[in-house]
């Protein structure tokens, strides 16, 4: 694909080969709104997607454009679009359900869905993009393109620690101080959580935890699951109503179901191997509940967010690189520099 | 009661009299802590109760001790105590039931509970109060005996936002500006709310309202029902999701009706006339949930909140009276001045 | 009504007359399914807008189609249309969403949204009618048409109860032995209530009430709410955790809440008049949760009971018309002779 | 202890030893009733305890009366009670709180609780036991003794459902056909279950699932995890919705975890092995929900389903013997024979 005019740059992951490429400037369908991309955050499926060709089922068989965490403005609006004006500021949701089946009518997500950057979908790292009008949120003036781009991290906090049913007063248990943790981390105080211990093993990611107000950090060295659990009991002053696990490591996911409290709740977001090696009935006998997460439903939730101010995302973006430098911003990411990397689609536009 | 030594100065209410009289000082039983009360805040049941002798069908039919929300200082211990120590600084929750019957084994309110200062039991606006330890909590270092006082009127802001559902992003719309109305208001926004609006008669409520991060007030003049609601909806942009009435007029509970949005939540907290005209159909043909706020269960949250500082509630104390002038803090309770009058109890330390 | 073959003859609402006319056989679109209807209960709702040419703010402006609790056979199949095959027997849910807006997305109604035979969209009593696939439910061959077309009034009692919370042990109260009643009456069974009175002011419908399994019933005279209240508590030994208005009378809903029991749960089924005089602070301060119901989500666990056997509807039929006798099953239903009248569509078959 | 009269047979575990013994009878302190036993049904633990000393981190130190699952006539009342008369025929919970504690107060078990037959306390296999009056429960006339000790078993099944969130039309897989597995199987169709498929390795157990109404049995032989949950969906024409885990296997968990229903939940109630391998990501990636369950509070919701007839659990009794012959009782319990052993206390009564 050699096009003449850089009309509509675009990040493809070619099997293990990450390049920028012309793609056409796509036409909207009846209810599709094209949108020049503003920013977009690099989500660790983007590069995991790069480096391994494959998550889980979902395998890249033919060149694939990446992104899923994004904002732009909209330059054209299909005929059967009403909420949407040619000029909007918009964040994008990335899944979009294809068909109105029983999970849709019960607010869930249908297994047909179209996601952003998830095989064979093509996912919206280039300047130009068509999307479905009814998942593009109109940006109120007061929230930054940079704030719309992290709906998408931000709304995996929403949706965990809402499944978890955080409440006022309560301790909460963040295993993990990377993009995911910390979105936790502010959702769980922002619903009234009363004090957050927040682990990794990365002295420098806790050092941005305490920044953005975790209350206590733990370093994890050589500790055994149970000393872990422990040290943060200790802490907190007791075991903690609710545990997120955002690293999906087998010794991780022990350390959460000895650290519960009885009838709190474990939420496993972090992903690792298939099969783990865990004390599920000491979890069992004191009415811990284990919850994964899968689907989100929360942009409007996360512009009233953001748009009062309940919350502040801002500092989690540590870098930013323009589209032309898109390689050096996924070696950026891939090296776990920072945490969340913000790549600018627009070239008249680098603001967050 | 002629006592000779002032031991321990009480008020009490006796028909239409409120007097300052010398109680003896009470002796624990196996699990009771006798407490040296500290600070302790008017209600406006305790003002009910003088000006009226009655709330409902509980009347004072002879001399009744005033007072429930406070705090103060353990000074002998019960035998069978173990959680307490001399000198331990307690709030007290006012309710303790007396038996383990079945409402108590869920969690509920017992119809036999004995209630500080509801008739035929006596409240602790006294220098000397004795209750069942188990409903005494040590406050931590951080939380003043004024907070402590406090947890009692923040307590019904908790389980009324609670009852409510309130999560992250609503739009919330608080019926008055008192100080149920406010602790609304500051509990609404530390579980994630992202604007309330607080209506009131009163013009300095309403600048109260303002100082403890109320996002908009609305001046009540003579607007009808339906106007109201229409203002309250322009201010927040939307139908409030929930609202929460803490007047008791009927004219704000068909406002109240009125505003909320489909599947939204009406909190009756304001108890008013018995019987009262509403547009019951317009909430329940949009799924409108209405529901009333009875018991407590919150002592340990508040504290946690308190301790955390998630919750500010110092600046809703506007006046503070020694014990000794209990009567002039009544007579300026009746008069609607200021939010919370605290009565200072110890003679020795009269700070928050 | 000069057509010149019977086509397809429907049940038209011309102002103050009902005509049967013909009109033009249906083509369907991309995603929908043209159908032989068979058989058609008729609905309170069918018969106001008869009698009264408007329900609140829908008004007959134009001839409608009357009909909406309907089942049928598919005929014809559109080509996006994958789970349905030509020859299926369905049911129908008459409400089906025109976009995918907020309301949608979380599983709710959308004030959008087309509803078969509310002013100014047809129904579907008549010979052929074309609806939105994704709202076509295939019957499995134990579940008749009749039970298909009886799942719209059945699924108001499976949505009213879930909402009510109905649980093993439960003592409920439903108000009113119309079809909604004893819906109601019908699933509060299926979900482990333990007892359940029915009152009415008709001896024939509360037979009718004892025959589907109604513990008690009671037949209202002239006794005030208090004393109706009182014998509801006598006859189930204690308050109702749950009770289920389903006339909309305003003594009715006065007693619904003297009679529900503190915590419990009043259902706010039928709707009468826009303003009406509660005792609501006898409710709110014994914490009585008081609900509307409105939309429903229900038509795939209403076959799942009535495959599995769980719940017998048969018996609500008392009376069936061929669709040419329309006219005489709208007197009957007027009347309030029996409970629901079936219009039986297809000619060639007039079974259950 | 070679008492010379038989005043209070009770049988005792003594190390590895079962031994029938005189105690005292028991003197009633202010809130608590004697009784005189009538059925006591033998549990899966006090085999345990006799065949090995210990459950867990509950060890058997000193002689202990062992038996749970009982019911009695009250012969002596306690000055205290009220609710209770001589000649009271009552069913006992077993587990009796000994201070109003804060896990209390929110109707969730104390860490300190009272629970008969758990070392270091005695249970009620005897003929003469007194317990804490507020947790004996008046039986009906229409409820027998032997339901009323079969009340222990059904709350399993009753807080397991509930806490399933068991809800009308599902879809429900128990694992384990015994006693627990039958008393779940019985609750989930009470609250409305469509269809429930029952497994387990033994044949004769499976045909009595059959007989107490399971829709679907299936015996386990070699099939790997996999395997046996395509099984279940087979049967059930998709995956269920809620999983009753009862066996505590690793495999049987490792089914339930593939089996399971993408939103829906595994209850863990048979307790295995400390460390499971389970495949905890396909769990969480698809939201199934992994619950344990540990405290009732069920016994007036038990009674009322008993009396109401709406579950039936006198069939799952296949064994009596009078208490002399209790050894032999645990010899048959032991050997896994039949489902539920009742011993019979009272030897002028061994009616069910």
């Amino acid at each position: 694909m050699a096009a003449a005019k850089p009309e509509n740059l675009s990040l493809v992951v070619h099997g293990p080969d990450l390049c920028l490429e012309n793609y056409p400037i796509p036409e909207p369908g009846l209810n599709e709104v094209p949108r020049k991309m503003h920013s977009i955050g690099i989500c660790g499926s983007d590069v995991h997607y790069w480096q391994h060709g494959r998550i889980g089922d979902f395998i890249v068989k033919k060149p694939m454009v990446l992104g899923h965490e994004a904002s732009g403005t909209v330059v054209k609006v299909g005929s059967l679009v009403k909420h949407l004006q040619l000029g909007d500021r918009v964040a994008i949701e990335p899944g979009a359900p294809r068909e109105t089946d029983e999970f849709c009518k019960i607010g869930q997500w249908s297994p047909t869905i179209f996601f952003c950057a998830t095989p064979p979908n093509d996912g919206n790292l280039c300047r130009f993009y068509k999307h479905n009008a009814n998942f593009c949120y109109k940006l109120p003036d007061n929230v930054t393109f940079e704030e719309g781009a992290l709906i998408e991290p931000l709304s995996m906090g929403i949706h965990t620690c809402r499944q978890a049913g955080i409440t006022l007063g309560n301790k909460v248990f963040v295993c993990g101080a990377g993009p995911i943790g910390l979105v936790n981390l502010l959702v769980a105080k922002a619903m009234g959580a009363a004090q957050v211990v927040v682990t990794d093993l990365s002295a420098s990611r806790l050092s941005k935890a305490k920044e953005v107000r975790a209350d206590f950090v733990l370093q994890i060295t050589k500790e055994s699951p149970q000393e872990i659990a422990s040290k943060v009991e200790g802490l907190l002053g007791c075991k903690p109503e609710v545990t997120i696990e955002c690293t999906g490591a087998e010794a991780a996911i022990q350390v959460g179901t000895y650290a519960t409290c009885p009838g709190g709740t474990m939420m496993l977001v972090g992903l690792g191997s298939k099969m783990v090696n865990v004390p599920l009935v000491h979890a069992a006998i004191r009415e811990v509940d284990i919850k994964g997460v899968f689907f989100c439903n929360t942009w409007p939730m996360a512009i009233s967010m953001l748009a009062s101010k309940s919350v502040n995302v801002k500092s989690l973006v540590t870098h930013r690189f323009p589209l032309e430098k898109a390689l050096e911003a996924f070696e950026t990411s891939k090296k776990g520099l920072g945490l969340k990397v913000m790549i600018k689609c627009d070239p008249n536009d680098q603001n967050p």
